[in-house]
C-alpha cells in the first residue's frame, strides 16, 4: 500500500477567537471542520497536520513543509502579518512540488499573489445571498463524486468577476450569485512542479465548510495536488559540454561571465 | 494618425562598458542598437526613450513609467542589485497595461520572476554554437515579416530545457542548438492588463542584436504589447447593493469585517 | 491607406421569412441589423458582403471566400442542410487565416464543431429573462469600447453550461441569467492560421442584434478576427535535405514510402 | 482492487505484412511489442485487446469500443481507408470519456485530425538520424520514470514544426533532431470528457517501439489517459423550468421552436 498523503491544514485561525458569530459555526476552528471532513472523506490515504498563524514560525518550519505533499490554506484577518521568510520557504516548496489548496480569501494572501504574479482582486459582498456552483468541466478529477451539474450554498459571501488572476490552466467551477454576479471559483494552474488550486466558496461566518458538496470538491483537490515525482531543476544550470558536435567553435571571452 | 508607441528600452549597461569584447560588439550600448532598429522598423509609429541601471532610480521613476507603454528589459551583471522599489513600481505598470518584453539573460530579473511566480531557470551554454529558431506560431502578430520558417544565428549562446516558467499562453517559436538542446525560446503571456513577452536571442558577446530577423521579432513584440484600453480594477471593491433583487437576507454581523 | 477589411455575413434567413414575430425584430433579416451596426461603428474600415442559405452554394463560393477576411454566422433552423462541400470549403478557408465569428446558435453549425471536434451542446431555455454579460477579460480588444464591467440584456434566451467546447485560448464573457445559470458567452479559439470566436447572446425572437454593447462586440469580434500574414503550410512536406550535417546514415528502405 | 484499464491497441498492420524490413523489426506486428511492453510495465493493472485494419469494422465495433477505456492509435499507408462510420463511433467514444494515445504517423489519421479541427500536418525526413527528445513538463504524470532531462533516439523519421494542432493543453516533450529540425513530440488535449495525447517518437522503419523509454511514456500516457467518472451531456437540454425565479417574463413565441 502506498503511503498517506501528508497533508498540512493551514488556517489563520483569529476570527473563530474573536468573535462569536464566527466561533458559534466553527467552535474548534475551520480548520478542525476541514480535518474532519477530509479525513472522513479519504481515511487512511491522508494523515492530517494542523497549523496556524499563532504557531511558532505558524507552525510552517521548513521540517514541518518538507514533511507536507499538500497544503491548503484559509487566512483572512492577517494576511499582511504572515513572515515573508515564511512565504518564501512555501513558495519555494511549492515549485518543488507541493500542491497548495488556496480557499475563499487566500486570494489575497501573499502566497497566492505571488505564485500568481497579479494582484488577485475582486468583487465582493457579504448579503447572505445564494450561491450556485456551476460545474464547467464535468469530467475534472476534482469534480468527482458530485452528483449534478451545480450545486447550491443557500447563504454565501458573493466573490466576483473581474478576478485579477492569470487565466487557469483550467476552470472546472463558474459561481452564480443571486445579486446578479458571476465568478470563476474553481480554477487550477501549475507552478515549478506544484499544482496549485482555488476554490472560492467558504467564509467565516457562513456554514460554508460543513457543506458536503464543498468538502468533497476540497478533499478531490487535495488528492490531485498531490507531488508527483520527477525531475525538476529550477536552478541555473552551466552545462559546458555540447551533447551533440559544434562545428566551428567562436571564440568566447571567458572572463566576462560570472556565476548566474 | 494615433499618437505614436511610447516605448522605453532598458539597459543594465554594465558589460558594454566593462568589457572590451562586449563593447566592440555594441559600443554605444546594448539599448542603441535596439533603438535604432526599431526606430528603422516602426518610423513614426515609435517614440524612443532609453534608461540604463546606473540612472537614478534606474531611469525607471514614476513619471518615466506613466508615459511608457512598452518596457524592453535587458539586464544580466546587476539583477540584484535593481531596486526593489522600481521592480515593484513596473510590476504595477505592468499589471495596468504597459507591455514587458524581457529579453534573453532577463529570465532571471526580479520583475519577469515576480510576473511568473516560477524560478525561470534554465541550462545554458556559452560555446559559440549555431541557433535555429523555428517559428511555431506562423500566423502570430510577432512573427510577421518573416520570410521563412526558421532563421539561423550563427554564434549563440545556448538557452535550454527545462525552462521553469508557467505554460506561455502563446508559444511562437522553439530553438534549435547544435550541441542538442531545444528552448521555448518565444513565450508570451499575459498579466492584469499587461502582455508579456519573453524572447531569448541575444546575448552580450555575440552580434545577435544586429541580425535582421531578431530585430523584427523584437520591433513585432513591442508593437503586439501595446496597451489596450479597458476597464481594470486590480483592487478590492465591496458592492454592497446587488445588482438583482436578493430574497431572503441572512442576518450578517457586520461587526468583524475589515476593509481588504 | 490599408484596404478595407472584407466582412461577410452569413445569415440562414429563415425564421425572418417565415415567422412574425421574427420579422417584428428584423424586418430585412438579422443580417442587415448587423451590418448596419458593423458599417456604423468600422465606417471604411470595412466593406460588408451577405450571403444567405438560399442563394446557390448559400453564397460561400470559393471566390466569395477567397475575398473574405472575417465570416459571421447565423443559423438555426437549417443546420443539416448546409451542404458539407461548402462547409470543408469555409473550414479550409478558417485554417488559411480567414476569421470566423460563430453567433449565438451557431454552436450547432456543422462549421464550428468541425473547428472544435466536439459536440458544442449546452443547456437551453427561453424564457425571456434577464441576462447580465461579465467581462472577465477587461483588456481583451474585443471588449474594448464598454463602459462598464458589464452589460445587462432585458430578455434573453438562456444558454447554460455545461458546454461541450475545448477549454478557449482566451475567455472574455461569461454571462449570469436571471433563472440561474451561467455561460461561458465569449471565447475565442485558434485553428491554423484563423482566428474563431464565438458569442453567445443574439436569439430571433428579441431585439438583442439592436443592442449597443452586443453590436460593439461583434464589431470588435470582427476587427480581431481579421487575418494576419505570415508562412503556413496545412500540408505534408518531406524535406529530404537536412539543414544541419547528418553524422551516420542509417540504411533506409526508401521502397516502402509514399507520399503523405 | 480497482478493475484493470481496458486498453485496445489498435494498429493498422499493414506494413508489416508487406516489408521486410519492416518485418524484421516487428515480426508480429507494432501492436505486440506494445502489448508485451505495456504489459511489462502495467502488469496486472491493464487489460490488453488487439484491434487492426483488416479485421471487421476494424475490429472497432460498438461492443468493443463500450468495453474500451483507452486507445491507441497506430496507422499510415490506409488512413483513407478507415470507414467514417468507425471514426465517428471512436469519436462519440473519445468525447464521452475514452481516452486516445495518437502515435507517430497517426498525427493524419481521420480521428486526430477530427479531435483537432486541423490539418495537423507537418514536416518530415527519413533519413535515420538521431532524436534527442526534452521533457520540458518534468512533473507531468506521462514522464514519470524517465531519469534524466531528455533520452536519445538513435535513428529516427524527424517529424518537424510547424505542426498545424491547436496549441496542447499541456507539452510535455519537445524533439531535437541532428539534422536541424524541432518539434513538439508530447502534447495532451481535453476533448468532451475525453483526454487526447500525441506522441510522435516511433516509426514502422526503425526499432523505436523496443525503447525503453518511449514505453515508458507509452505506458504512462495510457494510465493518464483513462476515463474519470462525472457528468456529461453532449447534447442539448431545454430546461423550460428556471431554477431561480424569474421576474417579469416576456411573451414568447412558443410557435416557431424546434427541438436542437
Amino acid at each position: 500500500m502506498p503511503r498517506p498523503l501528508r497533508l498540512t491544514i493551514w488556517n489563520e485561525y483569529i476570527h473563530e477567537l474573536e468573535h462569536d458569530s464566527v466561533r458559534a459555526l466553527y467552535p474548534s476552528g475551520i480548520h478542525t471542520v476541514l480535518a474532519d471532513a477530509i479525513s472522513g472523506l479519504l481515511g487512511d490515504r491522508i494523515q492530517i497536520r494542523i497549523a496556524t498563524f499563532e504557531q511558532e514560525e505558524h507552525g510552517l518550519t521548513y521540517e514541518a513543509l518538507a514533511e507536507t505533499d499538500v497544503l491548503t490554506w484559509w487566512g483572512h484577518a492577517a494576511h499582511d502579518r504572515v513572515s515573508d521568510e515564511v512565504v518564501q520557504r512555501v513558495h519555494t516548496r511549492v515549485l518543488n512540488g507541493m500542491g497548495l489548496i488556496a480557499l475563499h480569501s487566500a486570494h489575497n494572501s501573499k502566497i497566492f499573489k505571488r505564485l500568481m504574479g497579479t494582484t488577485c482582486m475582486l468583487r465582493w459582498r457579504e448579503a447572505a445571498e445564494k450561491e450556485r456552483v456551476w460545474i464547467v468541466d464535468p469530467s475534472h478529477p476534482i469534480a468527482q463524486g458530485l452528483t449534478d451539474e451545480y450545486f447550491e450554498i443557500p447563504h454565501s459571501e458573493m466573490y466576483g468577476e473581474h478576478f485579477d488572476v492569470p487565466q487557469p490552466d483550467e476552470l472546472f467551477a463558474i459561481s452564480w450569485f443571486e445579486g446578479g454576479e458571476v465568478f470563476r471559483s474553481g480554477c487550477t494552474w501549475r507552478r515549478g512542479k506544484g499544482k496549485v488550486v482555488y476554490f472560492s466558496p467558504g467564509h467565516e461566518t457562513f456554514p460554508i465548510y460543513h457543506d458536503a458538496n464543498v468538502q468533497r470538491i476540497i478533499a478531490n483537490a487535495v488528492t490531485w495536488a498531490a507531488p508527483t515525482g520527477g525531475l525538476y531543476l529550477g536552478k541555473g544550470r552551466n552545462i559546458p559540454q555540447s551533447l551533440s558536435p559544434i562545428a566551428a567553435k567562436h571564440v568566447v571571452d571567458e572572463s566576462l561571465h560570472r556565476p548566474k
